[in-house]
């Protein structure tokens, strides 16, 4: 319980208005979109201001309260689960765009701004901000960051890491640090920015983040390829990466996630299919053209039964509205949703769907499987009910061997969702003691008395 | 001085004939390509294996041994110079390229190979690994990665941050920390790779390096573009990036430099243009030629004199072997070249331009300015004769002043050749104290008896 004096002086610090105390208020903030208990807030904190921001990050420290920063919740494995209790920061007030720069194509915002609007605040200004997960239309950046969200587009344009050029953020004593510049070429100091990606709010709470931009490409063409056999459309996956075409998505979506997306868009999917492929190019109008004549031809003789290419920009957008709506149409099936995240390199696609399909078979579970195929980054999901005892218990063992066997591939436990509190046990199978022993040498340095997210990421 | 016993133990580990006591080899490893004062390592030793570059690493670290890594010390911040002592660790004996994936795009490498070296065995499977600093013919990938080399191709193809997938290191007890993957997505535990790209051997020693690759663009096209005004040349450099146009490199070259590149490549540079721009653009050859035209119109709008387009990549190559040549050209000059790094934003490169001819001016000295405008990295290149204490100390001014004018123009103090010893005193005009602090904490948590290159980039 958090002590009225404390309380109040929090209320000084930010108003009334943004401090809340009820039950309700504080059970809203105490789970997020991944499948693990709940946890109540002593308190929930909105700052109005970066200044205000730095003062409650000083006083959580100063009072050994646990501090969890939340964006929108929209993370799927705990990151924003505040499990040690204490005060969940909101940073939904702390969402101006500060500065869009076409000139030197780089933006400064702050963290609470909604993916999806600046990437269309961006677009406005003929630029492009890539990085486009999931959640986007609620995301924020701030949680993009932390989490080093990936996405569709990963494969062409990689991922949050590799448009974040610099960082003001508050250390946890509540002073400012500032690291990385607005140019792309910066090596002055340690890349403190590099290690604050990803770090799921345990090393710092940002403050202002400058991105990097980039022209939009002129073109774009999406195309769609039915197949009856799943295996053919998986060696679909590393045959055009292997002639050298680079998709700015290649999307893979199993019968079981076709017919379930269908059902809830009635976006025209073929519900008879093994397997789709989702593959959009981009670029000069020439280049266009011909990488989606080569992906065509490659996808027929791979052995696709069809292929539908987008007419036009209403079509293409109502393809990846149906792809978008692939977590959201198989969560309506059972009462818990299961989303994985593993990842391979994509020579082994083929091989980790057919071991998804293995695993399903195995442990008697229901598995859909889609994802960001062309960057190896699958997602297959475990639909069940957590409330039936016998049947979770088979569900965390097909999951351990979802896992054991990405692992074996040469992949990784998470691509893009992160480790949080749902992975962070599974966390030296793939690396090794010595590497969390790092990291917790690293966490410990930082934030000695552990108020910054504790549990997160690398345990306690 | 080192033990006698000691001494024997590192010849049991590497064997005798690689520890080496000598003077004169002690004295080649005791500077680097910064103009600073060398340092005389104890000992210098040439681990042949992984296994035994971590046993090293250990013995150090029991022995509060400083270890400098070198790979071929071609570092312009001192980073590779031995200032406390111990040992320097020579990488060149670890230069395997152990895997170049053509699937899944990616290579794995020991820290020892050679920039170009990898660049053409990369070239050779059709594959492309851009970033090219000065060095690139020299420098190894682990001095690369350490310095977070950037190059000629920053502006369209990023550094060599955006390249590194993953990392084996040794910490400084001598364990194998793993971080990373052979996948453009991975969150899986602290992005420590981020952390390790430009910590300048301070934090961890290299052992394997997974590195991402992309395919090689099929077309290229280079131009020169002549001009009479060095401030129409500079105002050209924010015009092609403002037409949404993004060069792979877009370099600067003032008359100074113009003049003793041409004496020493005999490229045929126009010795009587006040400034030169040299651009290269790639991509799908449609694409090429479109961009190359509107480039070539932009650069007659905004005043050049003449347009020479490279007929064939025999001409292109000797003009890129000119610029390339721009260092060691202006080094024959005077006995002493002060190579410097200020980075700012493009649209201010034409005030950083006069700026630098301003203080060159001011404080009587000889700058030479050449330099990657396209990212904003500008090289003022300064000649003077250190033996000359009065001319030093005016040249110590002017480097103070550009410092100050960059960060005044929302710039940084180094873009790409590191703080080493040279900047580490300059550091706190950029960022702040805590920045600072924050940074130490990480560096004394990981490496608690400060041996690994002490006194680098955040200084002691």
């Amino acid at each position: 319980m958090i002590m009225k004096a404390l309380i109040k002086e929090f209320e000084h610090i930010l108003g009334k208005n943004n401090v809340f105390q009820d039950e309700t208020d504080r059970a809203t903030y105490s789970y997020d979109a991944a499948v693990l208990d709940s946890a109540l807030p002593s308190l929930v904190l909105r700052p109005t201001s970066s200044e205000t921001l730095g003062r409650v990050v000083g006083l959580c420290n100063e009072q050994a309260l646990p501090l969890t920063v939340r964006g929108a919740g929209t993370n799927l494995s705990g990151g924003t689960i505040p499990q040690a209790g204490g005060v969940v920061v909101l940073t939904n007030a702390l969402n101006r765009i500060i500065e869009i720069n076409e000139e030197d194509l780089y933006a400064v915002v702050e963290p609470g701004v909604v993916t999806a609007s600046f990437a269309a605040a961006v677009e406005a200004r003929g630029l492009f901000y890539p990085p486009d997960p999931g959640s986007q239309a609620v995301s924020t950046l701030g949680g993009n960051v932390a989490e080093n969200a990936g996405g569709l587009r990963g494969l062409r344009y990689g991922v949050t890491r590799d448009y974040v050029l610099g960082f003001q953020f508050f250390d946890v004593n509540g002073e400012l640090v500032k690291t990385g510049a607005r140019t792309v070429k910066c090596v002055t100091g340690y890349n403190l920015g590099g290690l604050l990606v990803g770090s799921e709010g345990t090393l710092g709470i940002f403050d202002q983040i400058t991105l990097k931009l980039i022209p939009m490409p002129p073109a774009r063409k999406a195309l769609m390829a039915i197949f009856n056999d799943i295996n053919k459309a998986s060696e679909t996956v590393a045959a055009i990466i292997a002639h050298r075409i680079v998709p700015v998505t290649l999307e893979f979506m199993d019968n079981f996630t076709i017919r379930a997306v269908e059902d809830f868009s009635r976006a025209g999917l073929p519900v008879d299919a093994a397997a789709l492929l989702l593959i959009e190019v981009d670029g000069h109008p020439h280049q266009v053209e011909e990488e989606a004549a080569k992906v065509e031809a490659l996808c027929r003789q791979m052995g696709a039964r069809h292929i539908r290419v987008a007419k036009d920009a209403a079509e293409r957008d109502k393809v990846w509205e149906a792809r978008r709506a692939a977590l959201s149409a198989l969560s309506r099936i059972k009462p818990t949703t299961v989303l994985e995240d593993a990842t391979v390199p994509r020579s082994k696609i083929p091989a980790m769907i057919r071991s998804i399909e293995e695993i399903a078979k195995e442990f008697n579970v229901t598995i859909g499987t889609f994802g960001h195929a062309g960057d190896g980054n699958l997602h297959p999901t475990i639909l069940t009910d957590r409330r039936n005892q016998e049947e979770w218990e088979r569900v965390e063992k097909a999951i351990d061997a979802i896992f054991d066997r990405a692992l074996a591939l040469g992949g990784t436990l998470s691509g893009e969702h992160g480790i949080g509190l749902a992975k962070s046990r599974f966390l030296e199978k793939e690396t090794n003691r010595a590497t969390i022993l790092y990291s917790r040498r690293i966490k410990a340095a930082l934030d000695p008395k552990n108020i910054l997210n504790p549990g997160k990421i690398i345990g306690d």
